[in-house]
Protein backbone atom coordinates (compact mmCIF):
# COMPACT_ATOMS: atom_id res chain seq x y z
CA UNK A 1 0.00 0.00 0.00
CA UNK A 2 1.17 3.55 -0.86
CA UNK A 3 0.29 6.85 1.41
CA UNK A 4 1.35 10.33 0.37
CA UNK A 5 0.95 13.17 1.18
CA UNK A 6 1.87 16.36 -0.13
CA UNK A 7 0.68 20.36 -0.08
CA UNK A 8 0.03 23.26 -2.43
CA UNK A 9 -0.11 26.66 -0.88
CA UNK A 10 -2.64 28.98 -3.22
CA UNK A 11 -3.18 32.56 -2.60
CA UNK A 12 -5.84 34.25 -2.48
CA UNK A 13 -6.93 37.81 -3.52
CA UNK A 14 -10.45 38.43 -2.96
CA UNK A 15 -13.70 36.01 -1.70
CA UNK A 16 -14.57 33.61 -4.33
CA UNK A 17 -13.82 30.48 -6.23
CA UNK A 18 -10.12 29.73 -7.31
CA UNK A 19 -9.66 26.76 -9.30
CA UNK A 20 -6.94 24.04 -8.17
CA UNK A 21 -7.50 21.04 -10.05
CA UNK A 22 -4.77 21.68 -12.46
CA UNK A 23 -2.10 21.98 -9.50
CA UNK A 24 -3.54 18.71 -7.94
CA UNK A 25 -2.63 16.35 -10.65
CA UNK A 26 0.83 16.93 -10.97
CA UNK A 27 0.71 15.36 -6.97
CA UNK A 28 -1.02 12.74 -8.08
CA UNK A 29 1.16 11.54 -10.65
CA UNK A 30 4.32 12.48 -8.74
CA UNK A 31 2.68 10.25 -5.85
CA UNK A 32 2.46 6.47 -7.68
CA UNK A 33 -0.85 5.80 -6.59
CA UNK A 34 -2.63 4.63 -9.71
CA UNK A 35 -5.91 3.00 -7.71
CA UNK A 36 -7.12 4.04 -4.59
CA UNK A 37 -8.51 7.54 -3.37
CA UNK A 38 -7.42 11.40 -2.95
CA UNK A 39 -8.00 13.98 0.04
CA UNK A 40 -8.16 17.26 -0.82
CA UNK A 41 -8.15 19.01 2.88
CA UNK A 42 -7.92 22.62 3.50
CA UNK A 43 -6.45 23.73 6.97
CA UNK A 44 -8.95 27.04 7.65
CA UNK A 45 -11.86 27.76 8.56
CA UNK A 46 -12.59 30.60 6.45
CA UNK A 47 -12.27 29.17 3.11
CA UNK A 48 -14.11 25.57 1.68
CA UNK A 49 -13.01 22.92 -0.85
CA UNK A 50 -15.78 22.53 -2.94
CA UNK A 51 -16.47 20.62 -6.56
CA UNK A 52 -18.37 22.89 -8.71
CA UNK A 53 -18.80 23.17 -12.80
CA UNK A 54 -15.50 24.79 -14.12
CA UNK A 55 -16.55 25.29 -17.80
CA UNK A 56 -18.71 28.52 -17.50
CA UNK A 57 -17.66 31.40 -15.77
CA UNK A 58 -20.80 33.08 -15.02
CA UNK A 59 -21.89 29.72 -12.77
CA UNK A 60 -19.10 30.68 -10.97
CA UNK A 61 -19.83 34.08 -10.41
CA UNK A 62 -23.75 33.42 -9.53
CA UNK A 63 -22.63 30.63 -6.80
CA UNK A 64 -20.61 33.77 -5.07
CA UNK A 65 -23.63 35.86 -5.63
CA UNK A 66 -25.69 33.49 -3.90
CA UNK A 67 -23.88 33.20 -0.83
CA UNK A 68 -22.93 37.01 -0.34
CA UNK A 69 -26.62 37.13 -0.35
CA UNK A 70 -27.17 33.71 1.79
CA UNK A 71 -24.73 35.22 4.44
CA UNK A 72 -24.38 38.70 4.44
CA UNK A 73 -21.34 40.54 5.92
CA UNK A 74 -22.37 43.09 8.59
CA UNK A 75 -25.16 41.21 9.67
CA UNK A 76 -26.43 43.19 13.28
CA UNK A 77 -27.02 40.13 15.31
CA UNK A 78 -22.94 38.97 14.66
CA UNK A 79 -20.61 39.12 17.91
CA UNK A 80 -17.74 37.87 16.12
CA UNK A 81 -15.96 40.77 14.09
CA UNK A 82 -12.72 41.10 15.16
CA UNK A 83 -11.42 40.81 12.18
CA UNK A 84 -13.80 43.03 10.31
CA UNK A 85 -17.28 42.10 8.51
CA UNK A 86 -16.72 38.82 6.47
CA UNK A 87 -14.92 37.71 9.74
CA UNK A 88 -17.65 35.41 11.11
CA UNK A 89 -19.47 35.24 7.44
CA UNK A 90 -16.34 33.02 6.56
CA UNK A 91 -17.09 30.52 9.23
CA UNK A 92 -20.63 29.74 8.35
CA UNK A 93 -19.79 30.08 4.31
CA UNK A 94 -16.92 27.60 6.14
CA UNK A 95 -19.76 24.90 7.94
CA UNK A 96 -21.96 25.28 4.97
CA UNK A 97 -20.12 23.62 2.09
CA UNK A 98 -16.83 21.60 3.08
CA UNK A 99 -13.42 21.66 4.31
CA UNK A 100 -12.23 18.59 1.66
CA UNK A 101 -13.11 16.43 -1.07
CA UNK A 102 -12.15 12.56 -1.31
CA UNK A 103 -12.06 11.40 -4.94
CA UNK A 104 -11.59 8.21 -6.42
CA UNK A 105 -8.16 7.25 -8.09
CA UNK A 106 -8.29 4.67 -11.42
CA UNK A 107 -5.29 4.15 -13.41
CA UNK A 108 -3.27 6.99 -11.56
CA UNK A 109 -6.03 10.10 -12.29
CA UNK A 110 -8.55 11.29 -10.47
CA UNK A 111 -11.78 10.57 -11.78
CA UNK A 112 -14.18 13.87 -11.80
CA UNK A 113 -16.48 14.46 -14.33
CA UNK A 114 -16.46 15.92 -17.40
CA UNK A 115 -17.84 19.48 -15.76
CA UNK A 116 -16.11 18.78 -12.45
CA UNK A 117 -13.12 20.84 -11.44
CA UNK A 118 -11.87 21.21 -7.43
CA UNK A 119 -11.98 24.49 -6.25
CA UNK A 120 -11.01 26.36 -2.80
CA UNK A 121 -13.68 28.64 -2.38
CA UNK A 122 -12.02 32.11 -0.46
CA UNK A 123 -14.24 33.27 2.23
CA UNK A 124 -12.10 36.59 3.08
CA UNK A 125 -11.63 39.75 1.28
CA UNK A 126 -8.01 40.38 2.26
CA UNK A 127 -4.66 38.49 0.53
CA UNK A 128 -4.31 34.76 2.04
CA UNK A 129 -1.93 32.00 1.67
CA UNK A 130 -4.12 28.78 2.30
CA UNK A 131 -2.38 25.63 2.79
CA UNK A 132 -4.32 22.76 1.34
CA UNK A 133 -3.17 18.85 2.24
CA UNK A 134 -3.05 16.25 -0.17
CA UNK A 135 -3.29 12.73 0.50
CA UNK A 136 -3.53 9.60 -1.38
CA UNK A 137 -4.26 6.19 -0.41
CA UNK A 138 -3.84 3.53 -2.40
CA UNK A 139 -1.70 1.00 -4.59
CA UNK B 1 -4.79 -4.37 1.25
CA UNK B 2 -7.72 -4.29 -1.32
CA UNK B 3 -8.51 -1.21 -3.18
CA UNK B 4 -11.82 -1.36 -5.50
CA UNK B 5 -13.94 0.40 -8.08
CA UNK B 6 -17.68 0.03 -9.02
CA UNK B 7 -19.67 2.13 -10.56
CA UNK B 8 -23.48 2.44 -10.88
CA UNK B 9 -25.92 4.18 -12.85
CA UNK B 10 -28.88 5.72 -11.26
CA UNK B 11 -31.88 7.06 -13.37
CA UNK B 12 -33.61 10.03 -12.10
CA UNK B 13 -36.96 11.37 -13.58
CA UNK B 14 -38.09 14.28 -10.95
CA UNK B 15 -35.92 16.61 -8.42
CA UNK B 16 -35.54 15.29 -5.39
CA UNK B 17 -34.06 12.12 -3.35
CA UNK B 18 -33.76 8.68 -4.32
CA UNK B 19 -32.43 6.14 -2.30
CA UNK B 20 -29.58 4.17 -3.11
CA UNK B 21 -28.41 1.95 0.01
CA UNK B 22 -30.00 -1.06 -1.60
CA UNK B 23 -27.51 -0.31 -4.61
CA UNK B 24 -24.14 0.34 -2.86
CA UNK B 25 -24.76 -2.92 -0.42
CA UNK B 26 -24.51 -5.72 -2.66
CA UNK B 27 -21.16 -3.70 -4.17
CA UNK B 28 -19.59 -4.24 -1.10
CA UNK B 29 -20.61 -7.19 -0.34
CA UNK B 30 -18.82 -8.08 -3.85
CA UNK B 31 -15.81 -6.28 -3.36
CA UNK B 32 -14.36 -8.71 0.00
CA UNK B 33 -13.44 -5.76 2.04
CA UNK B 34 -14.28 -6.60 5.33
CA UNK B 35 -13.04 -3.62 7.49
CA UNK B 36 -12.32 -0.33 5.84
CA UNK B 37 -14.04 2.73 4.29
CA UNK B 38 -16.22 3.34 0.81
CA UNK B 39 -16.48 6.30 -0.83
CA UNK B 40 -19.75 7.45 -2.43
CA UNK B 41 -18.78 9.95 -5.41
CA UNK B 42 -20.70 11.54 -7.90
CA UNK B 43 -19.34 12.80 -11.75
CA UNK B 44 -21.61 15.40 -11.83
CA UNK B 45 -22.42 19.30 -10.17
CA UNK B 46 -26.42 19.29 -10.84
CA UNK B 47 -27.41 16.54 -7.99
CA UNK B 48 -25.79 15.19 -4.83
CA UNK B 49 -24.65 12.45 -2.44
CA UNK B 50 -26.24 13.11 1.24
CA UNK B 51 -27.24 10.69 3.86
CA UNK B 52 -30.59 11.61 5.27
CA UNK B 53 -33.63 9.75 7.22
CA UNK B 54 -34.92 7.48 5.44
CA UNK B 55 -37.97 6.02 6.96
CA UNK B 56 -40.41 8.48 6.91
CA UNK B 57 -41.23 10.14 3.07
CA UNK B 58 -42.29 12.84 4.72
CA UNK B 59 -39.51 14.14 6.06
CA UNK B 60 -37.72 13.27 2.54
CA UNK B 61 -40.26 15.64 0.72
CA UNK B 62 -39.61 18.72 3.72
CA UNK B 63 -35.85 18.45 2.66
CA UNK B 64 -37.25 19.00 -0.90
CA UNK B 65 -39.46 21.96 -0.15
CA UNK B 66 -36.72 23.07 1.82
CA UNK B 67 -34.42 23.70 -0.65
CA UNK B 68 -36.78 24.63 -3.47
CA UNK B 69 -37.51 27.90 -0.87
CA UNK B 70 -33.60 28.47 -0.03
CA UNK B 71 -32.63 28.07 -3.64
CA UNK B 72 -35.49 29.38 -5.85
CA UNK B 73 -35.62 28.61 -9.59
CA UNK B 74 -35.31 32.03 -11.84
CA UNK B 75 -33.90 34.37 -9.40
CA UNK B 76 -33.66 37.64 -11.45
CA UNK B 77 -29.82 37.68 -10.28
CA UNK B 78 -28.72 34.48 -12.04
CA UNK B 79 -26.62 34.73 -15.29
CA UNK B 80 -26.30 31.15 -15.83
CA UNK B 81 -29.58 29.87 -17.02
CA UNK B 82 -28.27 28.28 -20.76
CA UNK B 83 -30.35 24.86 -19.72
CA UNK B 84 -33.35 26.66 -18.16
CA UNK B 85 -34.54 28.01 -14.48
CA UNK B 86 -33.12 24.92 -12.56
CA UNK B 87 -29.68 24.88 -13.99
CA UNK B 88 -27.77 27.46 -11.75
CA UNK B 89 -29.75 26.38 -8.74
CA UNK B 90 -28.29 22.71 -9.22
CA UNK B 91 -24.67 24.08 -9.05
CA UNK B 92 -25.50 26.01 -5.81
CA UNK B 93 -27.37 22.78 -4.44
CA UNK B 94 -24.50 20.58 -4.91
CA UNK B 95 -22.44 23.16 -3.36
CA UNK B 96 -24.82 23.56 0.24
CA UNK B 97 -24.83 19.47 -0.14
CA UNK B 98 -22.37 16.88 -0.96
CA UNK B 99 -20.54 15.51 -3.67
CA UNK B 100 -19.61 12.48 -1.72
CA UNK B 101 -19.96 10.40 1.40
CA UNK B 102 -17.66 8.68 3.23
CA UNK B 103 -18.87 5.47 5.11
CA UNK B 104 -17.02 3.16 7.14
CA UNK B 105 -17.22 -0.65 6.54
CA UNK B 106 -17.22 -3.55 9.38
CA UNK B 107 -17.34 -6.75 9.46
CA UNK B 108 -18.01 -6.41 5.63
CA UNK B 109 -21.23 -4.00 6.32
CA UNK B 110 -21.62 -0.30 5.71
CA UNK B 111 -22.11 1.08 9.16
CA UNK B 112 -25.06 3.18 8.56
CA UNK B 113 -27.08 4.11 11.94
CA UNK B 114 -30.81 3.05 12.04
CA UNK B 115 -32.45 5.97 10.37
CA UNK B 116 -29.35 6.57 7.75
CA UNK B 117 -29.50 5.66 4.06
CA UNK B 118 -27.49 6.89 1.31
CA UNK B 119 -29.62 9.07 -1.13
CA UNK B 120 -28.81 10.92 -4.90
CA UNK B 121 -30.43 13.85 -4.64
CA UNK B 122 -31.31 15.40 -8.04
CA UNK B 123 -31.46 18.69 -8.59
CA UNK B 124 -32.80 19.25 -12.23
CA UNK B 125 -36.08 18.72 -13.66
CA UNK B 126 -35.43 16.39 -16.32
CA UNK B 127 -34.52 12.89 -16.58
CA UNK B 128 -31.05 12.28 -16.25
CA UNK B 129 -28.65 9.25 -16.19
CA UNK B 130 -25.98 10.02 -13.19
CA UNK B 131 -22.98 8.02 -12.98
CA UNK B 132 -21.88 7.00 -9.25
CA UNK B 133 -18.17 5.73 -8.34
CA UNK B 134 -17.80 2.88 -5.27
CA UNK B 135 -14.58 3.22 -3.79
CA UNK B 136 -13.88 0.44 -1.04
CA UNK B 137 -10.57 0.43 0.82
CA UNK B 138 -9.42 -2.02 3.34
CA UNK B 139 -8.59 -5.57 4.25
CA UNK C 1 -1.43 -1.42 6.01
CA UNK C 2 -3.44 -0.68 9.41
CA UNK C 3 -7.27 -0.39 9.38
CA UNK C 4 -8.17 0.14 12.72
CA UNK C 5 -12.29 1.11 13.82
CA UNK C 6 -13.05 2.89 17.33
CA UNK C 7 -15.97 4.61 19.04
CA UNK C 8 -16.82 7.66 20.80
CA UNK C 9 -20.14 8.13 22.71
CA UNK C 10 -21.38 11.81 22.78
CA UNK C 11 -23.84 13.00 25.45
CA UNK C 12 -25.59 16.24 24.41
CA UNK C 13 -27.77 18.36 26.01
CA UNK C 14 -28.59 21.04 23.85
CA UNK C 15 -29.22 22.43 20.38
CA UNK C 16 -25.24 23.70 19.70
CA UNK C 17 -21.46 22.85 18.81
CA UNK C 18 -19.79 20.35 21.20
CA UNK C 19 -15.74 20.07 20.43
CA UNK C 20 -15.03 16.36 20.11
CA UNK C 21 -11.06 17.01 18.77
CA UNK C 22 -9.75 15.96 22.42
CA UNK C 23 -11.55 12.74 22.52
CA UNK C 24 -10.71 11.80 18.85
CA UNK C 25 -6.65 12.31 19.89
CA UNK C 26 -6.44 9.56 21.92
CA UNK C 27 -7.95 7.22 19.57
CA UNK C 28 -5.49 8.16 17.03
CA UNK C 29 -2.53 7.71 19.47
CA UNK C 30 -3.77 4.54 20.13
CA UNK C 31 -4.21 2.92 16.64
CA UNK C 32 -0.88 3.14 16.05
CA UNK C 33 -1.36 4.39 12.36
CA UNK C 34 1.24 7.26 11.34
CA UNK C 35 0.51 8.15 7.86
CA UNK C 36 -3.34 7.75 6.84
CA UNK C 37 -6.49 10.11 6.65
CA UNK C 38 -8.74 9.51 9.64
CA UNK C 39 -12.79 9.62 8.94
CA UNK C 40 -14.82 10.61 11.68
CA UNK C 41 -18.59 9.93 11.17
CA UNK C 42 -21.75 10.43 13.09
CA UNK C 43 -24.21 7.69 12.93
CA UNK C 44 -27.31 10.06 13.36
CA UNK C 45 -29.28 11.86 11.06
CA UNK C 46 -30.60 14.59 13.34
CA UNK C 47 -26.69 16.40 14.24
CA UNK C 48 -23.28 16.77 12.41
CA UNK C 49 -19.20 16.48 12.24
CA UNK C 50 -18.23 19.68 11.14
CA UNK C 51 -14.57 21.13 10.85
CA UNK C 52 -14.96 24.99 12.82
CA UNK C 53 -13.07 27.40 14.50
CA UNK C 54 -11.98 26.31 17.81
CA UNK C 55 -10.76 29.26 19.85
CA UNK C 56 -13.45 32.11 19.99
CA UNK C 57 -17.18 31.11 21.59
CA UNK C 58 -18.39 33.98 19.97
CA UNK C 59 -17.94 32.69 17.20
CA UNK C 60 -19.42 29.15 17.70
CA UNK C 61 -22.14 30.89 19.38
CA UNK C 62 -22.72 33.36 16.09
CA UNK C 63 -22.63 30.02 13.65
CA UNK C 64 -25.56 28.66 16.25
CA UNK C 65 -27.56 32.17 15.76
CA UNK C 66 -27.08 31.79 11.91
CA UNK C 67 -28.93 28.35 11.61
CA UNK C 68 -31.55 28.84 13.86
CA UNK C 69 -32.47 31.70 11.41
CA UNK C 70 -31.72 30.02 8.41
CA UNK C 71 -33.83 26.60 9.43
CA UNK C 72 -36.18 28.05 11.46
CA UNK C 73 -38.50 25.67 14.15
CA UNK C 74 -42.00 25.60 13.59
CA UNK C 75 -41.80 26.54 9.80
CA UNK C 76 -45.80 26.14 8.67
CA UNK C 77 -44.80 24.20 5.75
CA UNK C 78 -43.07 20.85 7.59
CA UNK C 79 -45.34 18.07 7.69
CA UNK C 80 -42.85 15.51 9.22
CA UNK C 81 -43.25 16.88 13.11
CA UNK C 82 -43.59 13.98 14.77
CA UNK C 83 -41.01 14.34 17.30
CA UNK C 84 -41.49 18.18 17.86
CA UNK C 85 -40.65 21.73 16.13
CA UNK C 86 -37.07 21.15 16.07
CA UNK C 87 -37.03 17.44 14.27
CA UNK C 88 -37.47 18.43 10.83
CA UNK C 89 -35.14 21.05 10.98
CA UNK C 90 -32.83 18.50 12.59
CA UNK C 91 -32.57 16.86 9.23
CA UNK C 92 -32.13 19.58 7.10
CA UNK C 93 -29.18 20.96 9.21
CA UNK C 94 -27.49 17.84 8.61
CA UNK C 95 -27.72 17.59 4.92
CA UNK C 96 -26.43 21.24 5.06
CA UNK C 97 -23.72 20.29 6.77
CA UNK C 98 -21.93 17.20 7.34
CA UNK C 99 -22.25 13.62 8.76
CA UNK C 100 -18.24 12.59 8.27
CA UNK C 101 -14.69 14.64 8.02
CA UNK C 102 -11.91 13.04 6.75
CA UNK C 103 -8.61 14.63 8.29
CA UNK C 104 -5.01 13.50 7.04
CA UNK C 105 -2.69 12.11 10.07
CA UNK C 106 1.15 12.93 9.52
CA UNK C 107 3.92 11.72 11.86
CA UNK C 108 0.81 9.94 13.83
CA UNK C 109 -1.05 13.29 14.40
CA UNK C 110 -4.21 14.28 12.96
CA UNK C 111 -3.56 17.52 10.75
CA UNK C 112 -6.21 20.32 11.71
CA UNK C 113 -5.05 24.20 11.18
CA UNK C 114 -4.45 25.95 14.05
CA UNK C 115 -7.99 27.35 14.44
CA UNK C 116 -9.78 24.09 13.55
CA UNK C 117 -11.61 21.79 15.77
CA UNK C 118 -14.18 18.85 14.86
CA UNK C 119 -17.28 19.43 16.89
CA UNK C 120 -20.48 17.41 16.57
CA UNK C 121 -22.83 19.97 16.11
CA UNK C 122 -26.36 18.66 17.80
CA UNK C 123 -29.54 19.89 16.26
CA UNK C 124 -31.81 18.24 18.77
CA UNK C 125 -32.97 19.85 21.94
CA UNK C 126 -33.48 17.15 24.34
CA UNK C 127 -30.10 15.19 25.66
CA UNK C 128 -29.19 12.58 22.92
CA UNK C 129 -26.14 9.90 23.23
CA UNK C 130 -24.54 10.22 19.94
CA UNK C 131 -22.31 7.23 18.36
CA UNK C 132 -19.66 8.57 16.56
CA UNK C 133 -17.35 5.69 14.60
CA UNK C 134 -13.83 6.78 14.35
CA UNK C 135 -11.85 5.21 11.09
CA UNK C 136 -7.91 5.14 10.71
CA UNK C 137 -6.52 3.81 7.18
CA UNK C 138 -2.88 3.75 6.82
CA UNK C 139 0.46 2.44 7.67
Amino acid sequence: MLVHHDQLEVRTHRKGLCEITDQIEPKIDKCGVQNGTVTVFVQHTSCSIVIMENADPTAQRDLEKFFDRLVPENADYFTHDAEGGDDMPSHIRTVLTRTSETIPIMDGKMQLGTWQGVFLFEHRRAPHRRKVLITTIGE
